[in-house]
C-alpha cells in the first residue's frame, strides 16, 4: 500500500531511520568511552541488528517506487524538500546497490583486516597483513564495482561519493596537481626560513590530566561550544560522536605533551560545531545532514590550523597556558608558543604532520589507492613503492613499515576512497576562513580577545546551517564565491610561514 | 513466508527484539547518566522509535501463526525451549493486546500526570494533580480491560501480569492478610525494645563524595560486582539499568548521611547481580530475563536488607567506614553501627521506611489502588483515603499530602498493579536467604570475613540462573521447599528485631 503523499511517507520513513541511526551513534560513542570491556560483543550484536533494522527500512520493497512518485511532484515541494529527496535517493542507491551478502563480507573483510593490522604494525610485519588485505581490496573492488554501476561513475568516484558525495578524481587530479606545483619547493623555503630563527624552547610537562581537562574545557567554552547539547570525554581514538543534539568530543591526555589533546579538542570542537550548527528543521532527514567529510574536515581543520594556529588566538591562550600549568619563562611565551604549533618538518607519520607537509602524505595514499584498486600496483609491492613515494615526496624514507605503509588504519578498515577528503578539507578550510574574515573584518580581533561569535555566526550562516541543501561546490561558492580552489590555501601558507 | 523451523525463526526475531531493546536500555542509562540536557527531546525521538521498531517485530501479522506452528511442535523442544516458547507467547499477548492508539494514550497520558506531578507534590496541591491522573486511571483501565479478556483474567491481575507474570490478588491478598496479623503489633514490640537500649550515637559528616565513592566500590567489589560487565556512575534517582552482560549500577551521594548511597549501591547491586548471572546461553532470549519483579526485589532486598543489614556484615564494613572516613570513637563501633541500619520507626515516606514498617507503606497503596481501579474509592477522596488508612496501619497522620499520597511516582507515570512487588520480593528475600544458609552453613561467617562467594554461587545456581524456566513459585519452590509464603519474613524479623 502506497501512501497518497508519498514525499511525506519518505520524511516518515527516513526520520525513523535517522532515529535508528542516532541511537546507533550514541551506542557507539559508549562503547569509545563507557562500556566495559566485557560487554563489547553484546554491543556488537545491539549495533548489528540496528545497522539491519535501519537497512530493512531502507531496501523496503515499495520504496522504489515511493521515491519514483515523490520525484514525480517534485515541482509542488520547495528547494528544501527537493534537495531532500535528492538526498534520499542518493542515500537509497548507496544502500540499495549492495547486495546483503556483500555487505555481510565487506565487514567481515574489515573486521578480520583490522586484527590482523594492529599485530602487523606491531611486528612490522606487512607480509602478515597481505591475506586479509588482499580479501579486503578484493570485496571494496565489488563494492566499487557495483556502486559505479548504480552512480553511474568510475569505480574509485563511486568510493569516494560514500564519503564526500559528488567527489570526483578528475577534480581532486587537478586540485593535487595544483598542490604538487608549488608544496615539495615551499616546504624547503619554509624549513630554512624557521631554521633561521633559531631553536624553538620546548614547554616542559609533567601536565597534569585535570589541569588539562580544565584548560580544554576552558577553550571549548572560548569557542562557543554548548554544553548543553555535548560532552567531553576520554578514549583511546579521539574522535566526534553522537548526534546534532548532543555532540560528542572526545579526547586522550598525555601528561608530557598537553598540545596533543589541546589541539585534539580544538579539532574536533570544529566537527562538533558543524554538526551542532545543522538546520533545526531538517537534522532528522538527510538534507540535514552534513554535506560530507570534505566540509566537516574544513570545519576541524578551520578551527584547528586556520583560527587556533594563528597568532590572535596563540596570544589569547598563551597566558591561560600559563595558568593552568602554573608555568611562567621565556618558552611560555606567545612566540615562543606560536613558533612551536606552526613549526614545519617533513616526518612519517600523517596524524603528526603540519600543516605544508600533511597534503603530501595524502598524495601518496591517494595516488597508490588508485593504482591498487587500478590493477596497477600488487599489494606485495607496495611497501616499495610507499617507500619510493615518501622519497620523492617529502625527501625521507621511513626505517620501518611500522611507520610507513602500516601506520593507518583506513586501508585495513576497508576507507577505500577516504584519504583524499583530508587535503580537499584544508583547502576548503583556508578558503572558508579567508572568507569569513572578509566577511567580517574584526573576525581574528575578536578571536584575540577568546570571542568566536563572529566567526561562529558566519559558519552557522553560511555552513552549518546549509547541511545537504547543495553540493560541497555550490555551498562553497555561496559562502567564498568560489568553489574548491587551492588559492586560498597557498596564500594561507605564505603568509603564515613565509611572510611574517 | 513462513519459515520451515517455525521456532527457530521465532528465536531469530525474539533475539532481534532483545537487541534492539537492549540498545534502549543503554540510552535509558545514558539519559540519567551522562546526556546533557538539551538532547532530551532527540533521546526521546530515538527511544520512541526503538520501541516503535521492537512493537511492530512482535505484532507482525504472521506472528500469530508462527507462535502455533511451534507450539504445535512442543514436544520436541528440550525444557529451556519449551519454557522460551511460552514466554514468547505469553510476551506477544500482552504486546498484541494493546491497539497502537492504546499504547500511545497510555504514554502520552502518563507523561503529562508525571509533569502535573512533580508540580502538584511541590505545591502540595492535589487537586492540581486531579484531571491528569483522572485520565490516567481511565487509560489502565482500559489497558486492563484489554489484557483482561486477552489473559483471562481479572483487571488487576491483568496489570499486576505486566510486572509480575503469573501474580494474582488472591496470592496478595492471603500473604498480606498474614502479614496484618502480626506486623501493627510486632511494630508496637520492636520499637519498645529498641527504645529500651538507649540513644543510638549518629554518625557525623561531613562525608566528602570521593570518600563515599571508593566505599561503594570497595563494597560492589567485595561482594562480587563484576567491573569488566558493570558500572557504578550518580543520578537523580538511583536504578539498575544495562543489559545482563553490561550492569550499570547508579547512585547519589549526599554529604550528610552516606548510609543512604551506600545501602542504596548494596540494594542496586542485588539487582546488578541477579541480570549479570541470569543463564549465559539465553539472556537474549525471553526465557532468559529476570523472572519478574518479585523475584528482581528479592535480590535487591537479600543484599541490602538480609545480608548487609546482618551484624556480620557490619562487623566486617564498620572498620571500612572508619577508614575511608578517617574517623573513630564509639558511634563508629559495629555496634552502634549496626543499631543505626536496623532502627525501627513509623515514618510517612515509604522509600525511607525500615524493613518492619515498609510493608505496612504497601498495603496501604495496594488496598487503595485495587478501591480506585474498582470503582470503590473515587480519586477525589484519595488524600482522606490515604490518611485513614496511615492511622490505622502506621498510627501516624501525614500533615501534608506532599509526604501523603503524593510522594510516590507510581500512579501517575501508571505503575498500577505494581506496588506489591516490593513486598512479596522483601517476603522472597527472607525465604531465599534462610535457605542459602541453610544450604550453605558457614554462609554468614563468610560474609562477616568480606567473602561473598558462597552466598554468590548460590543464588547463581537456583536464583539467577533459572532465569525465566519456571514460574517466581516454581523456582522458590525448588530453590527453599515452598512457595511464597511469610514464614521465613516473620522469623527474620523476629530474630533480627525481638531476639538479640
Amino acid at each position: 500500500m502506497i501512501a497518497n503523499d508519498p514525499y511525506a511517507e519518505l520524511e516518515r520513513r527516513f526520520g525513523r531511520m535517522s532515529a535508528v541511526n542516532r541511537a546507533g551513534a550514541i551506542l557507539n560513542w559508549d562503547r569509545s568511552t563507557m562500556m566495559p570491556q566485557g560487554a563489547s560483543e553484546d554491543r556488537a550484536d545491539q549495533l548489528a541488528t540496528l545497522s539491519v533494522v535501519a537497512h530493512e527500512m531502507m531496501v523496503a520493497p515499495d520504496m522504489p517506487e515511493l521515491l519514483s512518485r515523490a520525484e514525480e511532484g517534485k515541482g509542488a515541494l520547495d528547494r528544501w524538500r527537493a534537495a531532500n529527496l535528492r538526498e534520499m535517493r542518493h542515500n537509497w542507491v548507496h544502500e540499495n546497490a549492495l547486495p546483503a551478502d556483500l555487505v555481510e563480507a565487506r565487514t567481515r573483510a574489515s573486521s578480520a583486516c583490522e586484527m590482523a593490522w594492529r599485530e602487523a604494525r606491531k611486528n612490522d610485519d606487512f607480509k602478515a597483513l597481505l591475506p586479509t588485505l588482499t580479501e579486503v581490496v578484493n570485496v571494496t573492488l565489488r563494492v566499487g564495482e557495483a556502486k559505479a554501476a548504480a552512480l553511474g561513475v568510475p569505480l574509485y568516484d563511486a568510493l569516494l561519493d560514500e564519503f564526500e558525495p559528488g567527489g570526483r578524481c578528475a577534480r581532486i587530479d587537478a586540485l593535487f596537481a595544483e598542490l604538487k606545483s608549488f608544496l615539495p619547493g615551499m616546504l624547503g623555503q619554509v624549513m630554512e626560513r624557521q631554521a633561521g630563527k633559531g631553536p624553538i624552547l620546548p614547554l616542559d610537562g609533567p601536565f597534569p590530566v585535570e589541569a588539562q581537562t580544565r584548560l580544554g574545557l576552558e577553550m571549548l567554552h572560548t569557542i562557543g561550544f554548548d554544553f548543553t547539547h555535548g560532552r567531553l570525554d576520554v578514549s583511546a581514538h579521539p574522535f566526534t560522536g553522537g548526534t546534532a543534539d548532543d555532540t560528542r568530543i572526545t579526547t586522550r591526555y598525555d601528561e608530557d605533551d598537553f598540545a596533543r589533546a589541546l589541539m585534539g579538542v580544538l579539532h574536533e570542537c570544529g566537527h562538533a560545531l558543524y554538526e551542532a550548527g545543522l538546520p533545526r528543521d531538517w537534522r532528522r532527514q538527510p538534507v540535514g545532514n552534513a554535506r560530507g567529510m570534505v566540509l566537516h574536515e574544513s570545519q576541524s581543520l578551520l578551527m584547528e590550523m586556520q583560527a587556533c594556529r594563528d597568532r590572535a588566538f596563540i596570544d589569547f591562550a598563551a597566558p591561560r597556558m600559563r595558568a593552568a600549568f602554573g608555568r611562567s619563562g621565556p618558552a611560555w611565551e606567545a612566540g615562543n608558543v606560536h613558533r612551536l604549533y606552526t613549526a614545519v618538518k617533513p616526518g612519517f607519520i600523517r596524524v603528526d604532520a603540519d600543516e605544508v607537509t600533511y597534503p603530501l602524505h595524502i598524495m601518496l595514499r591517494y595516488r597508490l589507492e588508485r593504482a591498487v584498486l587500478g590493477g596497477d600496483l600488487k599489494l606485495a609491492d607496495l611497501p616499495g613503492a610507499w617507500n619510493d613515494g615518501m622519497k620523492e615526496l617529502l625527501g625521507i624514507v621511513p626505517p620501518t613499515d611500522t611507520v610507513g605503509c602500516l601506520q593507518d588504519i583506513h586501508w585495513p578498515d576497508g576507507s577505500w576512497g577516504y584519504f583524499p577528503t583530508y587535503t580537499l578539507g584544508a583547502l576548503a578550510a583556508a578558503q572558508i576562513f579567508a572568507a569569513a574574515k572578509e566577511a567580517s573584518p574584526g573576525l581574528l580581533a575578536s578571536i584575540g580577545k577568546g570571542d568566536f561569535a563572529p566567526l561562529l555566526i558566519w559558519l552557522r550562516t553560511n555552513i552549518h546551517g546549509k547541511g545537504s541543501v547543495a553540493g560541497t561546490d555550490e555551498i562553497l561558492t555561496e559562502a567564498t564565491g568560489a568553489a574548491l580552489g587551492t588559492a586560498a590555501f597557498k596564500a594561507h601558507l605564505e603568509s603564515r610561514y613565509l611572510s611574517a
